[in-house]
């Protein structure tokens, strides 16, 4: 059964959760705010079916809801900020909100970011960035999830990116994307519904292409070998290559350019399986539209990218040419009106959260 | 039958060539060198098999070699730059040197291009901030070849993204690749070959995925529609909707950024099918590692990832994986003892531009 669920009530039960472990309200709104617009977009695999996770690395140790991001080096332009194992969310904002500042003063802000945890979606930062009326680019890397080109072991996280554009007519432009095939959300669709995924999105153990999600995700869990494949899919045939570089381009400017961890060192176990902080990097990116050229013309040529894409013809049996951004638009607007859609076991684990941390439950 | 000239041969006689258009001797090595540099690192398709659309765009009054690039805006970290259809390569080197200048001066340096012409390698520009010491990134946006998701127009380019990365022990980290699944120069080896393409490269006029190589180059040649598809394939099973999106990316920093052309007014013939100023646009992005952290700890992580990469277990059957720009660095080595090869038809086409511009030929 899904459960519809009012956006104001969600937000005001998450963030008392994450206001349980005694941080400020702010803060504690930040990461409710982070999850839920994810739900609201649409993206559930980054909303508050990831609270568990959350909560629990705030109680294991793994996560330090205490910590403040410390500002390593500082430039007018640039910055590198340790988040001390802190909250993704927390740095992630704190990070963005320098960015954005040195932007509007210089032009352009960039500021990389090393130990930090899961910021939730990439999209939560270039949307900031777009507010404040900037170009925004926001990337992270994750948990190793991803094999290189010819590889059997997964190496590489699925390193979204995300980039926003403001327009005058159209909805913005907001790409927000993993730079894998697929997200392992998608493997678990097929798992649960016991039925073969399509080739090319997974390698089994041996590193070949694989239809047996089921297989997949086990091996996945137990680091056997396998995992999912770069955008390209399988060798070089279909520009594997080019989604295994595009996710190095990820890692570089986040885990190696903030001297961070990198590739198989984000957000794994330690030793004898142990929790341990997660070291996830980011990256982020605001420009000042005006130091290249006047906005109103920059938003004009938006309106008309655009429009010159959504005019175009489509291809036989299509309706529609999408732009980035546009289905979550949408479902955006659903959701603020029907509510957000949560499956019961997702609705039941924030109820046992509830619970656990003596926080009312009136969803 | 393919000859194998020696690089500095041929540089000097398509510096020889550039030059007798009037240009300064520095310029015209600059356009050289682009040129011989991508038949070096094996990248033939850019290399001088191209000489003959610089001479006869030079002649024919759609890129005008005597127009200096204009700095339209600049802030200390920022600039807007004009190309003024002037060659890509002057001014794609005089960006470039703009960015790295404002990289060692502010942490970053970023410079976006309008009204330029194709700038041959993105990695041409990479190359020179890799050997200024800094991580450089360069884009450029190219003529519509690539269909968006479900459509059937070719509406965006294959907008190619280099990345480099300085390391110590390991061969530099060099990204160089087109945003589309393949390059147009696939198509036309299967042409050529009159053999069945791979089903995902190119879409047929009702924007469905054919094999027909032959078909596809004659209706990307008429804009009778269908053309080559975004990394990722056709529609959004495997990801072609991100490919789509990144290809984007780069046009809203290159085309929109700098107030040019984006999309499908690059690089289009004008009306009556007359030439005009194919209008190409480009991004560079320069970053000072050392704002961000030592540059030593950065080249040792750099080192450690690619050792990651490298050494990690491989695919059932593959021996090997690669790093991107290892082949082509590779090549390079290879080319410079034995020789850049040219094939018969570009041989003589080079031998005619020799004959034309009255421009010795000692190859």
């Amino acid at each position: 059964m899904t459960r519809y669920v009012n956006d104001s009530d969600l937000l005001q039960f998450v963030q008392d959760v994450f206001s349980s472990f005694g941080i400020s309200r702010e803060n504690a709104l930040i990461c409710a705010d982070n999850l839920v617009l994810a739900d609201l977009r649409g993206v559930s695999s980054h909303g508050v079916a990831r609270l568990r996770r959350y909560v629990d690395g705030m109680t294991n140790g793994t996560i330090l809801p205490h910590s403040e991001p410390w500002v390593v080096r500082e430039a007018p332009s640039t910055a590198t900020v340790d988040g001390r194992a802190g909250l993704g969310q927390i740095t992630g904002h704190f990070s963005t909100g320098m960015a954005i500042e040195k932007a509007k003063k210089t032009g352009v802000g960039i500021v990389a970011v090393r130990n930090s945890n899961h910021y939730g979606i990439a999209g939560y930062y270039t949307q900031m960035m777009l507010e404040a009326g900037l170009l925004g680019i926001s990337m992270t890397n994750t948990a190793p999830l991803v094999v290189p080109t010819f590889g059997r072991k997964m190496i590489i996280g699925t390193n979204p990116i995300s980039l926003t554009a403001p327009t005058k007519r159209n909805r913005p432009f907001f790409l927000d994307m993993a730079t894998s095939v697929v997200p392992r959300g998608k493997l678990e669709v097929y798992d649960r519904m016991d039925r073969d995924m399509p080739a090319g999105w997974a390698v089994d153990s041996r590193g070949l292409t694989t239809t047996d999600a089921t297989e997949v995700l086990k091996n996945m869990v137990a680091r056997l070998g396998g995992g999912i494949l770069p955008l390209g899919g399988e060798g070089e045939l279909y520009g594997g290559h080019k989604g295994y570089g595009i996710a190095l381009l990820v890692d570089i400017l986040c885990g190696v350019l903030s001297g961070g961890a990198y590739a198989d060192m984000v957000d794994v176990k330690g030793p004898g399986g142990k929790g341990q902080p997660a070291r996830v990097a980011h990256f982020f990116m605001a420009l000042n539209i005006e130091n290249f050229v006047e906005l109103d013309v920059f938003q004009e040529k938006m309106d008309d990218l655009i429009d010159r894409l959504k005019e175009s013809e489509k291809a036989e049996g299509q309706e529609r040419i999408y732009i980035h951004g546009e289905k979550e638009y949408e479902l955006y607007e659903k959701h603020k009106s029907s509510g957000v859609p949560l499956e019961e076991p997702v609705f039941d684990s924030l109820k046992a959260i509830a619970l656990e941390r003596g926080v009312p439950f009136e969803l």
